[in-house]
């Protein structure tokens, strides 16, 4: 056998947070792990978050057998929608009870005969999709129903972790699948690839079942209403504050759209459980003695929308924030995002709200495998060849140092990039192709997608504003009065007459101009024009005021009453 | 006596870190403790920095007796230059030698004369400053020649700390003056003015001393170059870092441009101590043995046109990373520029450096008080009332906890707003007034000033983009052709007829409105033609696209060339 018969390619999730899809491959099938999506960075204005680029899987999509996805947050199943959208027939979808249960309802609303693509799976399930031997492994994270998969080949097991932890006392009792991962070794995995979130930490990640006792310290001290923010999808951290709830005498208020959806559909399929009686609705939050009162909510991250963000700028009915409330922040800031939660912390305690927030007090464990858990993994699967993936290129790399670390050999460890394919045996591992992949970036409101040529404008316009030229011409270009200027975002200094002196200069300098293109014989057209103004006053504009803001020029060409009406709609009027 | 003679108010550095500036005002005389900038977040587009509003100042400015600065920072000292040139006659401007010398050539290049104002001060000098008896007390920061000060008064000293750390071992062994501070404290301390940067870090900041350790440490494990970024202003973490270049045998480039000029002026005023020969040009980085050089340089932030940042991305001359450099960054991100310095990290790792940058390898400590030193302030100084400074909310308010642990009354500590004035006497303290105080955006390249109003269009420009409309029309408002409509950072789905649609229907809705205004004997002037092109462009796009960019809308009129000509450059024509 010359060509090795399986190969690996990410589409995202690699060098970055987010976006995770992976495509696994043999002869002319392939199947995907994971469709995420991801975040903007604060400087990616107007974009309300990215994808994947998929072209590859709608070139080949009768390729295309199966989409897996290992749990339901965001970073692993955000591009399903648009995935299944493109796609003309989009395959199975195969996935926990609880991810398909969160995630369904999606499907369906793009057509309701997807309804049978959803294929439910349990742990320790196998299943022939396509060519493909897939096996699906209990992992502990911080949502319910994460699963690994291994998928079986002759050279052994291409195993994906999943986001995970090695949690030695998870809240539902479900340890990471620990005896499924040793079998993998021993009976020969050939490619590991591995979650890389926390690589960069040492030690262990802290059990969420130490959470508990956090919570109960800080639920002992509150004198007021406590009000908790964390993700909407972290139910096992949502589970034990219910529990704290009902120890210490408290009813439970779930605030904030997402809050408020995803535990009532959580509830609906049993991975939430509240006793009768113990939640409360909006309406009576007030009605009860502080004391009485949880609240869980949304905006542990600063997000500017969520509930929190809202109630610590007093912008929220629902819930106004007094003082002797307590607030935790179940979270940890995801790098970029301190400013942001710092800004909440100083308005709720500038509103008198006692604020608890720091790791230190046991208020959040992160979901992610810490050094010696990875190398826990490691050490289980001993894999032949090795992927970090789920990072920064700054966490892939210390995961590849811990791989060496418990003996795979360097030149078995792969720093893909996205699009890279890798195509595995147990004879070698190497990239064989580049296929295209890259970003797409969707706009505010979801209405479609933005080039990279807009966000290069939006940088200059957020940076110079915008300086708009407008002139008149007659049919041989002469000007028809001055030009007329007006800017946004974009001043010059306190002098008010100057863009009447440079419409003047503008005008001067044009006819100028007209001389010498009539020298030449030249008839300028509106584009000439329009160019020729837009460097001019750029100059005029940067010697002036040492900035450069976005120039647009627009020429009209005009004629009188009484001439040929039918030049107005020439061709150098389009835009 | 029934007003109190002495009153506090700050004019910056209170619910933020930045813009430090503080008024301390008896009778009709006044003294200004500090003049500083602040850094502007990542949403203030266009800003280059940000200065405490000092209107008040320059209105009061005969009052004004003096500007005394703490140190050298620029949260401290960004300001003075625009206040010296907005003053008719600035004051005399009292400060330690070190700051005096990295400052002094501002101030004469404003105005050689101002050389008269530069008043070199000594800790431990007493000065008499109009009716003002200041006392100047040396203290411990990340820069030299830090000071803190004690103006006296009848009821007893109003004390700042200046920015302070109690640092038991520092580089120039000269701890921060405890006898004063508790000498003052024994005679009677009426105000303690503190830094609350640290006030959320319990425990110890550690000594700078503490950071050689971990230099040593990452000197002897490192195998090709090792190149440092700081804070070309952390004259003793300099200072430490020459020591091991020496202890090492290890010569020493100072890179980029603040780098540069401050190691050189500090070199001049013996701030910094190099023995001979260990200073490397640039052209000689190349010419010696990787083992053998040390560079240090700026862009521990991550700021983007900073040396280090240049490096990571290959567009830094002097320096181009290779495999088996060392790069240690000798700082914390400060919260906001975290993105930015992880940035930095995945770059230069890719290149094949080793980045060492953990707070727990003891290549960091911080200039600043934590919990327990701030304590040992609060026990030292033992201060009748007390205001928490330097600092955002929820560090102002960690202090005024610490200030009431040691004893300090609640209704004794004030957690001021920028310009509110506290009178303070013996019998009491009191918000007597509130003075104008805000903050003035200085925009790019400084070449002026940027209003809210102006940022509020920047940040609609960034959301949506700009959309331009321009209408060429006749002297009786009617249109003379289709609009014309050009955008920037704005993109209208894949549908590029959208523009030629929208201005069809743009013309027809014209005429419309054109015929309700001759119903009304009305001629449109350009302003109310442009108005409401304005609403109904906003409408159309929106319906379209569900987005809202900046629209700017501008009307030509225009005259047959054998009419009236004089009418073209009517008031309406005006910009």
């Amino acid at each position: 056998m010359n060509t090795p018969a399986y190969s690996v390619i990410p589409l995202g999730g690699i060098r970055e947070i987010g976006k995770n899809m992976w495509l696994v491959s043999q002869g002319d099938e392939m199947i995907m792990v994971d469709a995420g999506l991801k975040f903007p960075s604060e400087d990616m204005y107007g974009v309300n978050h990215l994808l994947p680029d998929f072209s590859y899987v709608l070139e080949h999509q009768r390729q295309l057998k199966a989409v897996i996805l290992t749990h339901a947050h965001e970073d692993h199943v955000g591009a399903l929608v648009p995935l299944y959208e493109q796609l003309d027939h989009p395959p199975p979808l195969y996935a926990s009870e609880m991810t398909i249960g969160l995630l369904g309802e999606r499907v369906t609303d793009i057509n309701p005969q997807y309804a049978d693509l959803l294929q439910t799976i349990q742990p320790r399930e196998r299943h022939q999709i396509g060519s493909f031997d897939v096996e699906f492994l209990h992992v502990c994270h911080s949502i319910s129903g994460a699963i690994g998969l291994a998928i079986h080949t002759p050279d052994g097991a291409i195993v994906f972790t999943g986001d995970f932890k090695m949690d030695p006392t998870p809240i539902d009792q479900q340890p990471t699948d620990y005896f499924k991962f040793a079998q993998l070794g021993e009976d020969g995995v050939l490619l590991l690839i591995s979650d890389s979130t926390n690589a960069a930490n040492p030690g262990y990640t802290i059990s969420e079942q130490e959470v508990a006792q956090g919570f109960r310290n800080a639920f002992y001290r509150a004198k007021g209403r406590i009000i908790i923010a964390t993700f909407a999808s972290s139910l096992h951290r949502i589970q034990q504050i219910v529990q704290r709830c009902e120890e210490f005498g408290r009813r439970v208020a779930f605030v904030g759209r997402s809050m408020e959806r995803m535990t009532a559909r959580a509830q609906e399929l049993g991975y939430l459980k509240l006793p009768p009686g113990l939640e409360l609705s909006h309406d009576e939050i007030d009605s009860l003695p502080p004391e009485k009162v949880a609240i869980v909510t949304t905006g542990s991250q600063g997000e500017p929308m969520a509930a929190l963000s809202r109630m610590a700028a007093g912008r929220y009915n629902a819930v106004s924030i007094q003082a002797g409330d307590t607030v935790i922040i179940s979270a940890t800031p995801i790098p970029g995002n301190e400013r942001s939660v710092y800004k909440n912390i100083n308005l709720l305690l500038e509103r008198g709200a006692e604020v608890l927030h720091e790791s230190r007090l046991g208020l959040h464990a992160s979901g992610h495998a810490s050094q010696e858990e990875l190398k826990l993994m490691l050490n289980l699967t001993r894999p032949r060849y090795f992927i970090p993936t789920h990072g920064e290129y700054r966490q892939m790399s210390r995961h590849a140092d811990l791989a060496k670390a418990t003996g795979v050999p360097a030149d078995h460890i792969f720093l893909l990039d996205i699009g890279q394919r890798l195509s595995v045996s147990a004879a070698k591992a190497e990239v064989t192709e580049k296929i295209p992949s890259g970003v797409v970036m969707v706009a505010g409101h979801g209405t479609g997608y933005l080039e990279q040529k807009e966000l290069r404008e939006r940088h200059r316009l957020v940076k110079d504003g915008v300086l708009l030229v407008s002139l008149s011409v007659d049919v041989n270009g002469q000007p028809l009065g001055a030009p007329r200027l007006s800017s946004k975002g974009f001043i010059i200094d306190e002098d008010a007459n100057l863009y009447e002196e440079v419409a003047e200069r503008l005008l001067q300098a044009i006819e100028k101009q007209l001389e010498k293109w009539q020298g030449q014989d030249r008839v300028p057209t509106l584009k000439d024009t329009e160019s020729w103004l837009n460097d001019h006053l750029s100059r005029i504009i940067q010697q002036k005021t040492r900035r450069k803001p976005v120039i647009i020029p627009l020429v009209h060409q005009l004629h009188p009453h009484l001439e040929d009406a039918t030049e107005m709609t020439g061709e150098d009027e389009d835009v």
